[in-house]
């Protein structure tokens, strides 16, 4: 039942090294980048400077034009900046279908420790996409975007806080819209592995303790601002530490095998 | 007392926006690096291709010709990957001082919940670095590097695991050798702040909570490998879990403002 859709493979975004360990599927991809906090934005400032650079920006997956779209959809990335900024200036003046940009994401879910060195590993999940970037000039997807962005960082602050945000702040604050031209994912899980030259050496499987140890993003009790006048932590923060815990928790175990014990 | 080294400022790397949250300080950006499981290294593939593109890698400052250089002293970064990665063919095939390429990190220790989106943040810890990749050809500093990488992932697991690798695996490792030509780092803790429009609305002071939400890496209790033949977790990863899960809950906690409670 239903239809998987895939990025298309070229040569910038094929997986050539574990490719057992690739995904190409946008469902997956785009769950990893809406799950990040942060995103890794790769751009060249210049033909005077040698060195593509990154900046660590938040976005978030979506699409404007059809609000409804599944995440598994094809979707356009919007990205969240300061309006003079070199990246903001650079896709402004940029000439053509917009600024080439690269989107990175990696989570680690557990450190793999096996036998040897060579066998190490973490458990991950992480995503490339590659795209071009342009300023979001309809004020009313802006708007939209910037609502779709405050709420990935908590769950439903949008409308816990002062809205809407008025004219000087709608000016200085930049939407960057990025159309996905090609993307991929690589998601590592399951316990160690070992080559045999090891797992059959007495000496080494005796002494070497082989296994993953979880790791996940822990959000811990929320830290009230001294000028902060609501006494009681609302409801919408509460559940998204507990929602978050919970759900990092359980994948990263998860991830490390926990359910073959 | 003593002296402080900084990275020059370039174009590439000055810091424009919240400028007094960046640092150029070596001991600083290091100390960040080298607390990162992964790092997003950005390269170009090619003339032909538009888009920089990005690799999670694994990788820590180092000086193998000092090896005994504390964190803010000149250091190289050494990066871990596959022999055919593209990367290191670009590596290995390039002209000049070595492939230019982009290094950076970013690890988020709150959520900082202000009056109004436009004031919310997060508390974090960035760098970007950008230098000039070889691939390290001398086998002794090689080995160096796989140690120093492998037990920068989990304190000392380099001893407690089958080494020295053999000739295959040290064939099948490549390792990059960063020199590093200019960095910069940037770090935002605290609690929240807002303007004056919203911090003197009755209306909004009353009805919005403002503070941090703390957030950290939280390593589990380990999930060993059916085949894991070692009873009892070893010291090495007990001491790792307790000290990682005790600094940095207490580095997201202090950046929270917890001290000032």
């Amino acid at each position: 039942m239903g239809r998987t859709l895939s990025y298309p493979k070229r040569a910038s975004n094929t997986v050539n090294r574990y490719k057992h360990r690739a995904t190409y599927d946008l469902g997956a991809i785009h769950s990893i980048v809406n799950s990040s906090q942060v995103l890794h934005v790769s751009f060249n400032p210049g033909p005077e400077d040698p060195f593509p650079t990154i900046l660590p920006m938040i976005g978030q997956m979506g699409s404007f034009e059809f609000p409804s779209a599944s995440i598994d959809e094809p979707l356009e990335c919007y990205l969240h900046g300061y309006v003079s900024s070199r990246i903001m200036n650079l896709a402004r003046h940029c000439e053509g279908d917009g600024l080439p940009i690269c989107i990175a994401t990696s989570k680690v879910d557990g450190i793999v420790l096996s036998l040897t060195p060579n066998s190490h590993s973490y458990n991950y999940r992480s995503v490339v996409l590659h795209g071009y970037a342009n300023l979001v000039t309809n004020e009313e997807e802006k708007l939209w975007a910037m609502k779709l962005i405050t709420n990935s960082v908590l769950t439903d602050r949008w409308d816990n806080s002062r809205v809407p945000p008025d004219s000087a702040e709608m000016s200085s604050t930049v939407i960057l819209k990025v159309t996905v031209v090609d993307g991929s994912g690589k998601i590592r899980d399951g316990s160690s592995s070992d080559e045999r030259k090891d797992t059959e050496n007495d000496d080494v499987t005796r002494s070497v303790w082989t296994g993953v140890v979880p790791v996940w993003e822990q959000y811990g009790t929320p830290i009230a601002n001294s000028t902060n006048r609501v006494t009681e932590i609302p409801d919408h923060i509460t559940s998204f530490i507990a929602n978050q815990n919970k759900e990092n928790r359980a994948l990263a175990e998860n991830a490390s095998g926990a359910k073959l014990q």
